[in-house]
């Protein structure tokens, strides 16, 4: 039987005679161009699969999966929408079995699914937009973690940050959800390009954001060894509060450290916020409410605690409202209608209320979605650290 | 019909209510821990596929497919190896459908297949193993290129870099292969974690290593519109030569005045260097011999220019082998011993002896790999700008 490889192999040697230009690697099937986004904001997928029987187009706009048709050459394809702007999730069902868009290089990180990202401009730039504006940078970072292990930091640092070298700046330390990555509110969330946008037009404050990994059980295993931890999205008492535990030890006896060090950060609780979607919005409110001498700046996206654990582990935040109003320059509920924790969130807004805790809050259409995440940081970063 | 997805919603609500823990997002099916490596160098790979009807692995240990089994969950796995240590990308045939690991964090980024990685380590650390030495910074930035486009670099700052804001330090430009993204060298190559053993060990100098994204067609027809343009892996002659140099045009106007603008950049062609990977090693040369006074360092990995192109292109460069010996402080070529561009690259070697160009080489097992590129790039960073 002739080796598939052996073919391209001799088809890869005859390309070089052929040209004088050299050949970098085999020929690979016909190009595929995918996702195209069209001018009516249609958006056309294609995927090559030729000896698939059936696939599908499973997309964050679209309610249930969509039928894709098969060309002579084995493409298959299917065109949607027009599609409201944003940047939407979306992955192929090749014969059940969910695959990202190949040819398509913008992914979405996280530790249990791998899905690619297709983002639909607006006819006026959208938030998030790739704009002609100073642009900031994006820097991955080692630090000494818990446990003896090495951690890994997303931070962005404002257009100007290296041409100022004395300038320092207030820090907004935000934290991604449930296997989520740390590098999920910069490939997914666009957190850099929403606020070189919003620092362009003079609506926010230049600022470092951090963002670390929430899965430090996670961390420990891959670099110490033994078993892999307990599945992260299911919730024992014990374990999740360990957790939560190392998460908090980490972020206030690593990372901040580590960030004051090694970037221009400005000291204090006042120039330091604390927000996240999810999982790291419940890590953001514990790591805040036990740490109010560390965060003047509170941000839960999607996220809440249960009157019983606020009675329970914070009952300072709610026995003198005086003080945490006084002591919180902003605390931020916010929650989409369609979210799975709507309504956890809303008893959480009405609890605050009656124990005279002040908040601002958004609610907005949608679910729980990078969608509403990047509308949260964009509604959230004009207000840090302002007066 | 129960809609599985309604059903996780009760389920989800009925954690919340069990839980005094935010839950973050709904249960997602069993954890499924993927790739494992044993003590004794065997690795094991998961999959959770319970309707697939046969799943393979492929990883490029393995001169085949290998078969996986399925246990009562649904999930496929199999042990294979010892393999040895090294980073390997793989992947899984799902029903002839290829998709990268779920549970993997670790992908390779490149715009025409997706894969994932698995990091197998030495009993030694190898050399692109984290290990605990100071560490330099991975940084993402956008720059004005060609065509009115913003363009995407990849830009590694060596440790100490932001605690000695006068020092200045030499530049490698690195380039990856057809299809790769600039994102390849840090996320496979693991460039960054390399330079930092070799410079904790005192072997390689301090330096910025720039790795620009080289595929400036697909950039121009996605930010300005209109088709997408050709196939890359297809050579045909006026395109790939106008491909050749737009890549030129904007590594020399825009790149290097973009990082010896907004990093601390010795400048001068002796602090320079350039190198590259496939196509990107094809680039390298190509903009090395047309720009002699701009880079004295020139690395070639698993690629060459033929004969033809050679004396049609850079005659200056063989005419006068006194004066490119002199200008070039190093030319280094290097291959594997099983890569499909092997015996373009010999005769390459062969054709600058005969022309008296010196020339630094080393001639490794294995194909044209990233396993390949790391001990290339090992090989040849202690070289650069020492005196």
């Amino acid at each position: 039987m002739t080796n598939p490889l052996t073919v391209r192999f001799w088809l890869a040697w005859l390309l070089v005679g052929l040209s004088n230009l050299v050949l970098a690697q085999p020929p690979r099937g016909p190009l595929v161009v995918s996702p195209q986004v069209n001018a009516d904001k249609s958006v056309t997928f294609r995927y090559l699969a030729p000896q698939a029987n059936e696939v599908k187009l499973s997309a964050q706009f679209e309610k249930a999966p969509v039928a894709m048709t098969k060309d002579a050459q084995g493409i298959w394809s299917v065109t949607v929408g027009p599609v409201k702007p944003d940047i939407y999730p979306y992955s192929f069902q090749a014969d059940g079995v969910t695959v990202m868009d190949p040819a398509n290089v913008a992914f979405f990180p996280n530790e249990r699914f791998k899905a690619s990202l297709v983002d639909v401009p607006g006819d006026t730039p959208l938030i998030h937009a790739l704009r002609d504006v100073p642009h900031g940078s994006i820097n991955y970072e080692y630090y000494p973690s818990i446990e003896g292990t090495t951690g890994s930091l997303v931070v962005y640092t404002p257009p100007g940050y290296d041409q100022s070298p004395s300038k320092k700046y207030p820090v907004y330390y935000l934290i991604s959800g449930t296997t989520d990555t740390e590098e999920t509110f910069f490939k997914v969330g666009k957190t850099n390009l929403i606020l070189d946008n919003l620092i362009a037009e003079g609506k926010a404050k230049p600022m470092i954001i951090v963002m670390p990994y929430g899965n430090m059980a996670a961390r420990v295993a891959e670099q110490k060894g033994g078993a892999k931890p307990a599945d992260p999205t299911v919730r024992d008492g014990a374990d999740a509060v360990k957790r939560a535990n190392d998460f908090t030890t980490d972020l206030v006896s690593n990372v901040i450290p580590y960030v004051e060090k090694n970037y221009r950060a400005i000291p204090g609780r006042e120039n330091r916020a604390i927000g996240g979607f999810s999982r790291g919005g419940g890590q953001t409110l514990r790591t805040a409410f036990s740490n109010m001498d560390k965060f003047a700046w509170v941000c839960a996206y999607s996220s809440y605690l249960s009157p019983d654990e606020m009675n329970r582990s914070y009952p300072s935040i709610v026995s003198n409202p005086q003080q945490t109003n006084k002591q919180l320059k902003l605390l931020w509920v916010s929650v989409g209608s369609d979210d799975f924790l709507y309504k956890g969130t809303v008893e959480f807004m009405d609890y605050l209320k009656a124990k005279n805790v002040q908040f601002k809050s958004l609610v907005t259409d949608g679910g729980h979605t990078w969608m509403n995440v990047k509308t949260y940081v964009a509604a959230t970063t004009p207000l840090l650290f302002q007066q």
